[in-house]
């Protein structure tokens, strides 16, 4: 994600058409969102103006927001694998793997989109930072056999939540949109009653049975923490992840005589994320012989 | 293993050749260890005897003995597939997976096997009930880089344990001969305060990064046990293992009203064995949002 | 109590003189009770037996079962302090210390003992072994509020249950009646992965913010448990209690290099009970710098 | 203790005789350490500004140094009484109860003061800020047995310990000189998997077997913390603690059905503190059946 820079005031210091250029790309291929919004400025808060582009969208006549709706690229689609979409489109399909599909997968969601567009007559729209892939298919297979209103409904709410989390991206200020969760841990060594530093932690989703991939690797500090969280700055994929620790490494260090293999040697927490604008702690606190966590704070 | 039907007091009672006979394939291809021992009959207790056999060894002239080395079947080897080795083998051989292999692997024991005797003269013998399939392979790599001598004692060291849980599988009373460990499990509700009852468990062996293999499966009774031990009766295999839980299942049963994914759905304890004859007692202690484990009693 | 010592076969063969006199005092100067039950052997179970004597209660005519309620010694009253009761009763309110009352204590029970018996006619009647001095006097005054009717139903309820323990306590094979429950103990060292021995334990039942009475004192053994369940053969007191644990000293006899003073010295464990046929298992899990208890099971 | 004024820049710009009166209560009675320190200005710290006092005491000569020593006023001494001592000393003492003792308590205090006398020819120097009440009488009673020059040294260090902490309460930016620790809380509810939100927590300190004061006394907030810790800005005096969570009406609260007495009610968390300027995080993680603790972070 780029990082924030635009502010409110050189906003609202803007020409209609460099503000249009500037939010043109929050809504895919729909300039007009922005420059229905630039009318409404100045704004107070980053959340007016979500709040002014949102209404411009609800207020829209229906033929527009419907080809707002028709024209949002396929998630894995042929759009997206010929460059017709936005940079941030790429980017967000990219972060979910969907530039990296097998074959098998590639047709699986050929498979789906054609049959998501022949029943609802739209392309299938999801906030993919907001999922893991597990997720992601899931969700596209669930709505799949939904009612159109509903549907309609549903593919609205997500392009908002893309469109929050690009303006998020976009402009300062913007932590009261809650676009963004985070993911952490700390150690603490109850053998000696402090954090334990110097331990080796991996952040996996988990995608299948068979199937995982490293998200973040770190190395706790002396403070028993990653020095930034494992997911900070963004929405937590829904999905399932284990966090793995290297401790029977560090207990050796610590001067530990272990057994072979020790109890305890890379010790997995697995749990699921369900509010992708959620902070999810997950501490371990663990001695050679025992180990525990829980959904912190 | 059989179950035990022998007792002392029958063999106590049987001619020598019946004897032999009886306790003949304790020791592999020697059954003049067997003969040796009836001589020295009647045997207060099922340690007595296995001393005696082991006695027998031990003051055997140096050629006896190496021959007894010399004759045991290989790990994975020819004799194993093509039947010329005792039952007792065989089965546990099996019970290893040893007779299973891909071609790969069998490839990987033959040259194990042949770089082992070249080595040292002998076949390679472990005691493959004490070990997973990773720590078989570990241990045969190690025992390859020992010195001739030491090798030589850890050889013997290994046909004694060998004889000592046939021994214990043949012979009513072996409990003291220690040729028999557990893995257990039980799991615990804290916010009902009561043992959790219907909860489906797993036991697999973690062979490596993408290898298990499932070694027991039960649900949980009223006492939040398993209504048997996941291992019991025989050594537990030197390895490392995950237990898993099927605890959002359980949870979501018990009234819970759990998000999608639950943060704690199926729990992973990951844990390892070095000490097959040990009791290896894991407890889940846990919430829907917080779980534990130690080495429990 | 006295240890169970009469069979069911053995009062089945007695003549009914014999049988009254055997089992005349399980219900408070009431003989009639036995005599009736006396008419209706042979008992297939002592569970038989108690129902037996409670339907000759509930069906003997009003003023009879009246007279029983009313026959019923005072708490702490003084036909108990001048020995005009029965010597089951003269153990069960010294259990409860209500012979060793202060003359301030002596005067509430008389108070309280005059307004019961102004307001419902018949002395209060209470299961004492159930209770702890708290509870006691707590039930006293709730029951003090509650409506005639009930309060006799009430009441009678009480004089079962303490006919049952009686009961239980003469004849062999009364375990159904459920008339015992249990509270135990066990500490888990998690530094070393296993049971705590040696570590002292004191139970204190918590009787107000200022008073505490020494109810059992222990040490750990080699499985981390008490010889004996630290209350058993007998119910749990309905009341508050601490278990007290000396960790620290187990600690540094166990080689840790404890600040002065330790983090956990003396680790109290407070808890009530509510069910005193319950099974209350209170175990301590703990390292130097940690600890944590839960009911078991 | 006063809150923090002063500034570097303001002492340096000061004259001699204004200097030498801003900090010559720092150390009893002896304005000169404040006059040599003077000459030494510019500071570029608080620790340096320390330092040069410190420097200015292990410089003097014996006999100054000794009077210095000398003209301490005794721990709950006849000057401390009639007032003869400086107002830091007033309020330290008032602080550690020192004013209000019982005649018993005066009298062993007179007797220990005397005896120290005697054997060392100073007043016995002690940082009351860092002792809770047993472990003053403790170090008392240790140090009568220890021998001259070991004592000198200590009583030596205990007088900059003061010094240091009246600098730290006087001039801004004194935080590298550790004069100050923490003892704070947070609750856990693994029930919800959330902060324990409105839990009433109590912090004692635990004089005795029959004798605990009341520290503080805080509700935990939406992060199941306490606003500000229960101390902070000051050293966590030396002693036993008692944290007493009334977690069985929070649970209740929570809609939680419990029995009567809940199992688990008021939970107290004894713990001990040896280093007055250390962070002591004391968290419960509770179910309305099981809780824990440990030294956090």
């Amino acid at each position: 994600m780029a990082s924030a820079s635009l502010t409110l005031a050189a906003l609202d210091a803007m020409s209609t058409p460099d503000f249009t250029a500037a939010l043109g790309a929050i809504y895919e291929h729909a300039p007009w969102v922005a420059a229905a919004a630039a009318a409404r400025r100045p704004f107070a808060t980053v959340e007016a103006l979500a709040d002014a582009m949102r209404r411009a969208i609800e207020e829209a006549p229906d033929p527009q927001r419907h080809a707002l709706l028709a024209g949002h690229p396929e998630l894995a689609g042929r759009a997206a694998r010929s460059g017709h979409i936005e940079p941030a489109s790429v980017e967000e399909q990219a972060a979910a793997g969907l530039d990296r599909l097998s074959e098998a997968e590639y047709a699986r969601f050929e498979a789906l989109n054609a049959a998501y567009r022949a029943r609802f007559g739209i392309p299938f729209i999801l906030c993919v930072k907001r999922h893991g892939r597990a997720s992601l298919l899931r969700s596209f297979e669930a709505r799949l056999a939904s009612d159109p209103e509903t549907e309609r409904r549903t593919a609205l709410a997500e392009v908002f939540r893309i469109g929050a989390i690009r303006l998020g991206g976009l402009v300062e200020g913007a932590g009261p949109l809650r676009t963004t969760g985070s993911l952490s841990t700390h150690v603490l060594d109850t053998v000696r009653g402090r954090p334990a530093a110097g331990v080796g932690v991996e952040l996996h989703e988990i995608v299948s049975a068979e199937d995982s991939v490293l998200v973040a690797r770190a190395v706790t500090n002396a403070d028993g923490r990653t020095d930034a969280p494992l997911i900070g700055g963004r929405p937590v994929p829904i999905g399932t992840y284990e966090l793995r620790f290297a401790l029977g490494a560090y207990h050796r260090a610590a001067g530990h005589d272990l057994p072979d293999p020790p109890f305890l040697d890379i010790v997995p927490l697995r749990f699921g994320v369900s509010d992708p604008e959620g902070h999810y702690h997950v501490p371990l606190v663990a001695t050679p012989w025992s180990f525990q966590t829980y959904r912190g704070s």
